[in-house]
């Protein structure tokens, strides 16, 4: 086990009516004047963000609405969420949404009081040492930012899609969780966010860190409620039991209790993030293409950790069969496992593959160090397979 | 799944040498003149404190030391650390040892700034709304308080061993975690740790709740994985992984997580608060005594649970399989797991078992609920057995 530090300070307020808290949270963590953040028109339409405007006001808050955030947000909604921020002396952001509406939430929340360009940050030119506070009212299970101190952000010009984590000042301080809230999420979106989930875990799960003991019967233990429930959820919309423990899923894959003490390895991600840079495709959807694809190349090449993956968490005999399993359980929840079945036509093998390690670096992963070759045969594994 | 609120704001430094953080962790948190407290004289014999010292005055920081806080903390040496509290200015209290410095710490935290007297809190008269800031330097892995909002004193005059949960104002803000400090506590002492780590997540598993599937992954985990490395670290004190390991179960087993959800039990750490505040017992080995007994009379009156624990948690078939199989483990690592076996002669079951309804109430527990009559019950069966 490697040295660590967890420091998961979130107030995590979950159950039916949550959302109630908000004002008494908000006030705990010091807000006055908030800036609700939220992305399309669902929160709107649902009732929600009205219900959340009720309760600021009747607990004597402040606030400025900002809404329209993009899925894969973008630096342009964060540049005018930074704007609105500072005109209006906001002292924390609240994010009503998902992954993406909190990652541009806290990019906000660092960029508002700092001098420079927020950009600073995601290019490794500047180190968060400030932000405002960050509360969430979550209403998508998937990204677990609600409770990780990480955002990821595109750059328009460029196509960079940019990951950050910087738990201390990062990390909300607060998230509201109401299963409730994702009873109307559709079945794709909801796939696509318990896939991400897997993938957060078996990011930190693949590790050549010996002694791992306790990060990995954490992991195994909640890879294996995801798998178990996910079904459940997409028969019954409604399920409020099981929508619940896949939204606490969400937040125990990714508030770093799962990788305690391990090394990261987290190349899968960087692979997927090509494709929602590129092609536009869910970051759940992506992840469901790339990690097989990841894990059959390990299989050959880097296997060890992938035997004790496929007997704890698949009930497998090898490698092989864990993976076998993994996607037809990502088949059965309608999830694609290909490059193809995720509907990029135009696939451009060589410029994603260029792309990535430009992004990423010329060499990026832990459990094993990918450079252009080992990328390019896993990217192929994804087309074919 | 219950509504709940989960908030473990601790900032976890785990690892080698872990301890020369303590100075810039008490400085992050609002640190400038501490209360230094500790037990007996192993700190002061392994140069632990010394270093401690060391590390303060480096970082520019003011202390006071308190020692001398025995196992089974009294309210005697509480009212004495408040004193000298009170009296030198203290604004952070930073214990270093195990489960008893820590909780009598977490009163001396609550008392100083109070203008009554701190039994108040234990008594029920009123709720702790403020404290002192609470760090932590970590010697024993057993009682979790290092993550936990909770703390347990006895009343001298009465022998009421009282436990009083406020996570909001109890939770330290810093826990330095060095397995290497722990390579040196007797075998005894380890596997009663361990004890009580097992029945801090059995206290949350055995739940009437319905689908508390997350948490029971979680707490099964976690559980498999103390009975595994328990034995490891009795075999060689010094394997740094089998201790790292043990000692993060004692966070995780009690800081919450392995309870989110869910109605929780506690009725056998009541009962078994009788045996450490009567006979002087080692908590975990009083622990180890009670908790098969509970789980003898509840596969005979509320079975539904145990069947799963047995079946993830042991590979049994049956609740009276995994019964067996948890007191084979216990006697492996060296417990008792009978009253005769504690080494408690004159073992008084009509005084007791009056005592501790005085203490928990008429009816405790919620598993099932027990009253005079089930709890004579349980303690003739740890008797006999």
């Amino acid at each position: 086990m490697n040295n660590f530090e967890f420091y998961s300070p979130t107030d995590f307020v979950f159950g039916r009516n949550a959302e109630i808290q908000v004002g008494k949270l908000a006030k705990r963590f010091g807000g006055s004047k908030l800036l609700v953040t939220y992305g399309g028109g669902h929160v709107l339409r649902s009732g929600l963000l009205a219900h959340i405007e009720d309760v600021l006001r009747s607990s004597g808050l402040d606030y400025v609405l900002y809404g329209g955030i993009q899925p894969n947000p973008t630096d342009e909604s964060v540049y005018e969420g930074i704007h609105v921020a500072r005109a209006n002396n906001i002292d924390m952001v609240l994010a009503v949404g998902g992954g993406s509406v909190i990652d541009a939430s806290k990019a906000i929340a660092a960029g508002a009081p700092y001098d420079g360009d927020f950009w600073d940050f995601y290019s490794g030119k500047k180190v968060v040492d400030f932000a405002l506070p960050i509360g969430v009212v979550l209403t998508i299970p998937a990204a677990g930012s609600e409770g990780s101190g990480n955002t990821v952000v595109t750059q328009v010009s460029t196509k960079k899609k940019v990951s950050i984590r910087t738990p201390y000042w990062l990390r909300p301080k607060f998230a509201v969780m109401n299963p409730e809230l994702t009873f109307s999420l559709p079945a794709y979106q909801t796939a696509a966010g318990a896939t991400d989930m897997m993938a957060h875990i078996m990011e930190r799960y693949f590790t050549n860190t010996p002694h791992t003991e306790v990060a990995d019967a954490v992991g195994e233990g909640v890879m294996r409620t995801i798998i178990e429930v996910t079904p459940r959820v997409l028969e019954a919309p409604e399920d409020y039991d099981a929508r619940a423990a896949l939204m606490w899923c969400g937040t125990l894959a990714h508030n770093g209790i799962c990788g305690t003490g391990n090394e990261e390895d987290w190349a899968s991600h960087g692979m997927e993030h090509e494709l929602s840079a590129f092609y536009g495709v869910t970051h759940g959807a992506g992840l469901a293409v790339v990690f097989p694809a990841w894990l059959t190349y390990m299989a050959e090449h880097n296997p060890h950790k992938l035997v004790k993956w496929a007997k704890n968490v698949w009930g497998a005999e090898t490698p092989a069969e864990g993976i076998s399993r993994f996607k037809a359980w990502l088949h059965s929840i309608g999830m694609p496992t290909s490059i193809r079945e995720l509907g990029i036509k135009d696939f451009d093998l060589e410029t994603i593959n260029e792309h990535v390690h430009v992004t990423k670096g010329e060499i990026f992963g832990a459990y094993l160090p990918l450079d252009r070759e080992r990328t390019r045969e896993i990217y192929k594994i994804a087309l074919e397979s």
